[in-house]
């Protein structure tokens, strides 16, 4: 062998590679479908020159998936996980092994969508259960939701709800002086521009008129107060009355329901979900009855499905943004749907009795600590509190803490007099004797001090209520059946380790496994968001790299990672604008264009950023209409204060007037707003920054990989111009910033940030430019398989879509009563999720494929639709009956194909393998189609009994 | 709340709460079936007074799950992981993410038994045919195997197989003198016993007469050899040629098929499976047409179902130790299943092409350095080489070594004047820089050389055949396909992760996962088995603890945990009983006694260790017949080296004789050897070598829950009393040990001792004995809940089993036709693994639950079995036809029970859901009863096309 083939011929193939589906030989197939030459030549007629980029991207080379796991240690290495006893609302815990590897970590659960098809999402649908369960038996509230992002957004949400819920006339919201401060920061954000004047109040005083109060239980000193009589003096003006609670502190202490709160809201963290410097993490909110209809975020409820047998799928879903764009209760589009289940699990694993002894032990801890402090003539401020000690040290505070940290534990410095101690799940008697010698306590015996010392909960507030009394409470105590449990939910649920989700504007790629392994790492996994900053160097730089990063994609001058979703992104990108034209003394500018294609979010977020939205009208195709545009701008002329578009639109299609857009808009005296949403479209190819835009949010968890989770978690970056930059969220602990925090951590969830640097720093320029062009490539050719059999709506120039493709069915539904829902369920039969239905037209399935799939999935997604189509045109010639048909029918369960009885006109093949490909690995869907107007109209939100499931 | 449950009564629950299945009030009521008041009643009756311990077991207090991980995270950062280039048969690799997270890490795949019922068993069947596909191909010989345990016993199984199978007259066996180190030294172990010559050989003189000659491809130094001519001469003295060859190397050499070589062995390691200092590593052997019935391990092959379509299951299975006992081909009863099938993957991942790809560049990089040396005036000694290249500096050797391993690379030293630098898959240039700074080597423009250096490859063994042609070698290129390929494969089994699996003697307990986790932590995984022992300061305190808790529980003096299967630990313990005979100048005592219901693999490990095999009778109940016994030992008693006993019996019984047993031997100078297959059943009740035994091997995999991992790995330790332990087995590379090394590496599967280790650390002395004691309960609780419907076997004193029991179905098959296969297939309808057929007992079913199975688990499997009867009750009284009936069709696929047709007499209602708490997660089989003739007949071990899928 002669062959001399250096070393620079055999470089590994780039991680691209792995992350693209279809490989050169299928790329080049796909082309010739399209009838391109190159993928060059396609993109050349499909992005609109005047918006393509200039340059490519200026990227650090792409790192193999060595080397970025290498650089990820390096960082991870930089960070310094200490003993947190901080508290502020963020507590260490133990993730069970079990939980963490079989659910955090497990593709099966964290690649999943949010189940809008409830039949293929049974087992994350009741993991989700078991977590509003505990959230209603902890708080006693009657209906708790899904989750929503942080306790502070919660909050700030419950107090929105507690104003639309209300008979209140007043504009006043009263918080808790021992409210946590990042609350009170995140409220005075959202409060401002609704024109709600937040008051801050110790209770001593009488309560003024208001339409709601937020009372923190126990406090952020760690004081336990009883509230019945605030509460009463709240009902007694008319006013709701939210209690930001402590789940683990209920297992102890009587529930807010129990002391006269409408809502309460807080977070599960300390359930089980690592720090992860801030976030991802669920917080809750449960509501009294009468209130469920009014709650902002998702809502898990009991139905029935066509064999009416119990299922579980999403309730009440009249209530959101994307049907009720500005009436929408709230922005939220997402839930923390894995750390909720996390939570749920942990719940599930430990039980009543676990979960009231961990409390109990975290408790006696304080109480130990507490009489060591006394012990040693340090004063302690409080007699009752249930983690937390505040200690007076006058003038000595910042010394003790530094003391301390060198003893490897961090404490809170409240002020210069107060010291903040918080026990935990992982606090030990150890820690305790760390923090003594901080204080310079010494000579304490804790076990004395244990044995002699009483509880310091108020006797008055003692729980006595059940709680957790269902039976999936109480029976999964081993690790194995633990892990069956686990195993047999997952099994319900089509994830992406199954087969291809390809969900129209939900950018269901790859979520790859070097991207994820890092959020686990202790290193990462195991920070304080209040942490100092020379133990997060780690994470500090990486986030630093990842906001350049994501400004050099976008063209965008800074980035705020802070928003831990789309919507808060979206909020804090109105925000930005509104403050910007505030700081010009525009403050007039308050009206916001929305095409009428938009997703509800934007509305619903122009409206929680206190401004007015006008519709503009749109065209056929879905694109703005020019004129209307012009008409609407010369209507608000000297108020406008910005458009809102959706880029490449909503329809997927890159309109060829953007530019023309932001022009006028910016010749208005208005900003342009890029809803993000579609950036995946665009990397690589176009920046927002560049063709005219002033700001936009991006999804990480749909261009940049992080995984859906079920439903979340999601991180809504906002990017800016340089001109706005200094109205970027700020620090929650921190005043003076010209605009506030919107999220409760400084770095919202940065516990999964090293998920799209990982992809950013593997992909590179190269990779992700790749990424955007197979995405295009890849919509054109499912776009092409199937327009022969179903109309493809709403191409641009040449023919040609984006990166998603809309098929219509309004004119087959009406020939054949087939419905897109037919079509979706039946899709189930064949092993796939549905794409998106009836958004942004209804009637209508909108397809992406992203570039993740290659083309031997997308080719059985085609087969399928085609073959769905061949049914279709069965029911149309009559073959097939016009209700009994495997359309109608669909999804069809194992139990009801095996039954003895068959008594449909089609053949029990016919339901089950109408493909020989099905036959291989087939999925069976855990339920049929489930009445989600039963479900309404019979809301069920917490575990059915077991006799439910009886037949 | 005046509460003051001080901290002492808060403890956390241990984690043996979470090990054993059964909750406090679930063992009550456990109990009262089995009519006791407590365990220790049970326990009382159950074992002997007369092995009872004296003394409880002296553990360190039994560690929490966090506390676990803690010790074993400071433990991993004691050893120091430096860039390995020391070769010698272990490379560095990289394990592609998708297959650690969705393999290595993941219970679907790690706790699934070796697939004895191929039904369930089809993915891991499908993965190892994939693997031997691999082997076959890259090898060019007509049959791989499964797996065998390392590069240097498989090459004694081929040297046995090499005499078993020539026609050469020779009782020599030709060594490559450049043959791995530590293959010679495993070769001398286990020829000496067999009186087989070792000759060492360069092959510069002619080739002595000889029944095999072993050569190493690329050799130890890294020399590339042609042997076409050797492998002549060999075959015309009619004997046998085992190439031992580096996978990698062969994408680019020709193959041992190609050059003569009849069999081919070594490891599969380098193909993504870490080095975990040392193993578990798959090994493989593949042979010619002609000799796959006398093959050695596992063979998988393709055979059809009872509805024709293809299925793998196991081949050949006649050849085994379980069935042949002293004529068994080899004492191996295990695989590597779970690095075989990672192996596998890797391959499937990167195809042809990219394997050839990594070879290449490796080999260009072995290239570059001896340019590099050359360039600096150190000579390479050798002109042709694949990864390694051998320098020659003259009395400088171990001052470059030291030099290199100041800059962050381990090279091999190989004497005073030579040095070997080994490339793979991990090298950059940058550590070719780091070697030559270590040679003091300056100057050298890498890029430069690679430019002008032409491959280092004899061209007379270029590589021209093609190889990894299936499809399923072309189809997961993209990490997404790769995710979605090992999750169908996963579903199509059942593991520990869905159901209990009741195999008695098998011992399929938990295997948490707080116990699995370190093992891929870099730390642990990423050790080569000879860096300097400095480096693995951690490892070697965590086995010096291992091996003490171990010998600490078995009342042993000394432990080795090299052993790397039970097999092997046998073996082992079986040399240092020959050793300890000859050295007191006994070699004539070579007569080992072994009971007829012993475990085959005894007698097997016996003739390998140079005994002749002696057996006892034993009574109706399979206990050891003591006049029989007496009259052996009068027969054999000068010859007696020992006896060898499984305790409890392979009944599951507690002989109340062993004492006796024991005794006698001794007075007649014999040694006791105690199979420690079944401590399961005494750890913490009673220590084999307190109650008379002098040796034993522990299956590390079955009581100390290192999970099975499909059929291996496992770790078997050999413990013995102090006057055995100079003769536990010495180190490879070490010369002067009184028994040579039984596996390739000093630790054997050192990279997952953390398992045991942790499983140990957690459960502490009460742990350990609350979990022989529930498994004693467990299985009687089974046993009293079937025996209404199941004559049970062998219950000793109070008709009481030990920890598994035997239900007899001989008398139901003689009346009903059932045989014990329809009721274990007819299990998979219901959910379950069957449990142990036909051992000890032909026509018996034995069931072991374990400690780890819950109550609602046991009482499942019991509702099931109870349920099966019913059905033979059917049978019998004519309401099921004798043949076509649920149990004779069982397992019933998806497939067949929703096909249009359904011919059967019973219905598919019963067929499919037979209890209805099956409908919740059924489990579906995959395919049909698999005809076990059929596949023997037709034997194919490769990938079948995928035109035997089709219809």
């Amino acid at each position: 062998m002669t062959d001399l083939s250096p070393l620079s011929e055999l470089i590994s193939p780039p991680f691209a590679t792995r992350h693209i589906g279809p490989a050169d030989a299928d790329q080049t197939r796909m082309l010739e479908a399209v009838g391109f030459a190159s993928t060059a030549d396609l993109v050349a007629v499909t992005v609109p020159e005047a918006i393509r980029a200039k340059d490519r991207l200026r990227l650090p080379p792409a790192a193999s998936e060595t080397e970025a796991l290498a650089e990820l240690r390096a960082l991870a290495a930089r960070n310094s996980v200490l003993t947190s006893m901080i508290g502020l609302g963020y507590h260490d815990t133990i993730t069970p092994g079990v939980i963490r590897r079989n659910l955090l970590e497990n593709p099966g659960w964290y690649t999943a969508y949010t189940p809008y098809q409830p039949e293929i999402s049974q087992g994350r649908l009741e993991a989700l259960i078991n977590f509003q369960t505990v959230v209603s038996d902890l708080t006693a509230l009657d209906v708790a939701g899904a989750s929503l992002l942080d306790e502070a957004t919660a909050a700030a949400e419950a107090m929105t709800l507690a104003r639309r819920a209300g008979r209140a006339k007043s504009d006043v919201f009263v918080v808790d002086a021992d409210a946590l401060p990042q609350t009170k920061a995140v409220l005075r954000t959202r409060a401002e521009p609704l024109g709600i004047e937040l008051v801050e109040s110790d209770f001593t005083a009488e309560l003024p008129e208001c339409f709601g109060v937020l009372v923190q239980y126990p406090g952020a000193s760690g004081r336990v107060r009883d509230f019945r009589s605030i509460a009463d003096a709240a009902h007694a003006r008319g006013a709701q009355v939210v209690a930001a609670a402590d789940l683990l502190a209920l297992t102890l202490l009587a529930a807010p329901g129990e002391f006269g709160a409408d809502i309460a809201i807080g977070s599960s963290q300390r359930f089980g979900v690592p720090l992860g410097f801030g976030g991802p993490h669920a917080a809750y909110m449960a509501v009294r009855d009468g209130l469920q209809r009014q709650m902002p975020g998702r809502l898990v409820g009991v139905s029935q499905d066509a064999d009416l047998r119990p299922a579980y799928r999403l309730a009440l879903q009249t209530r959101e943004q994307h049907i009720r764009r500005e009436k929408a209760t709230s922005n939220i589009c997402t839930a923390q749907v894995l750390l909720a289940v996390i939570a749920g699990m942990y719940a599930v694993y430990h039980g009543p009795e676990g979960l009231r002894r961990i409390g109990r032990r975290i408790h006696r801890h304080a109480v130990v600590l507490a009489e060591g402090l006394r012990h040693g003539g340090v004063e302690v401020v409080h007699d009752t509190f249930f983690d937390t000690v505040l200690a007076r040290v006058p003038g000595r505070a910042a010394e003790v803490v530094a003391a301390a940290r060198d003893n490897g534990v961090n404490l809170r410095l409240v002020d210069a007099d107060h010291v903040g101690v918080t026990c935990d799940e992982k606090t030990e008697l150890l820690h305790l004797e760390q923090v003594l010698a901080a204080f310079e306590v010494s000579g304490a015996v804790l076990t004395d001090l244990d044995a002699a010392a009483h509880d310091a909960l108020p006797a008055a507030l003692a729980r006595v209520s059940d709680y957790l009394t269902h039976p999936v409470f109480h029976s999964h105590r081993s690790e194995t059946s633990m892990l069956r449990y686990l195993r047999r939910l997952q099994d319900k649920d089509i994830a992406l380790d199954r087969s291809m989700i390809p969900l129209g504007s939900c950018t269901m790629k790859l979520n790859a496994t070097t991207e994820m392994e890092p959020i686990t790492w202790p290193e990462f996994a195991g920070l304080h968001p209040y942490a100092p900053e020379e133990q997060a160097a780690g994470y500090l730089e990486l986030i630093k790299e990842l906001e350049g990063w994501l400004a050099e994609v976008t063209g965008y001058d800074a980035v705020s990672i802070q928003p831990n979703a789309g919507s808060q992104g979206e909020f804090a990108g109105l925000l930005a604008i509104r403050a910007y034209h505030k700081a010009r003394g525009e403050s007039g500018r308050d009206v916001c264009l929305i095409p009428s294609s938009a997703h509800g979010t934007n509305a619903a977020s122009a409206v929680m950023a206190g401004m007015r939205v006008a519709v503009v009208a749109c065209d056929d195709e879905g694109n703005v209409d020019l004129d209307d545009l012009n008409a609407k701008i010369d209507k608000h002329r000297g108020q406008l204060a910005a458009i809102m578009v959706t880029y490449p639109s909503t329809h997927g299609v890159y309109e060829e007037t953007i530019t023309q857009i932001c022009e006028r808009v910016h010749e208005a005296g208005g900003q342009v707003y890029v809803d993000g949403a579609n950036l995946n479209a665009l990397v690589g190819l176009a920046k927002p920054g560049e063709f005219g835009a002033d700001v936009s949010h991006l999804n990480l968890h749909k261009t940049f990989c992080i995984p859906h989770g079920g439903g979340g978690p999601g991180v809504g970056p906002v990017a800016v111009r340089a001109h706005l930059a200094d109205y970027l969220p700020g620090h929650p602990l921190r005043e003076g910033s010209a605009v506030g925090p919107v999220s409760a951590a400084p770095y919202g969830s940065a516990g999964i940030l090293p998920i799209s640097w990982a992809y950013i720093r593997m992909m590179g320029t190269e990779g992700l430019t790749a990424a955007t062009e197979q995405a295009i490539l890849s919509a054109n050719y499912l776009a092409r398989r199937l327009a022969p059999h179903y109309p493809v709506l709403y191409t641009g120039r040449g023919g040609l879509v984006a990166h998603e493709c809309i098929v219509d069915l309004r004119q087959i539904t009406k020939e054949t009563g087939v419905t897109v829902d037919d079509v979706a369920k039946r899709l189930v039969d064949y092993g796939f999720h549905a794409p998106t239905m009836s958004f942004p037209v209804a009637g209508t399935l909108m397809i992406e494929p992203t570039e993740s799939e290659d083309l031997a999935e997308l080719d059985r997604f085609c087969d399928a639709m085609i073959a769905i189509r061949g049914e279709i045109g069965k029911v149309a010639s009559g073959a097939y009956d016009r209700v009994d048909n495997p359309l109608r029918n669909a999804p069809h369960t194992a139990d009801c194909l095996v039954a003895d009885e068959w008594a449909h006109p089609y053949t029990r093949t016919e339901a089950a393998y109408p493909l020989p490909s099905v036959r291989e690995g087939k999925y069976w869907s855990p339920v049929r189609r489930i009445d989600q107007a039963y479900g309404d109209r019979n809301l069920v939100c917490s575990c059915p009994p077991l006799e439910a499931y009886e037949d």
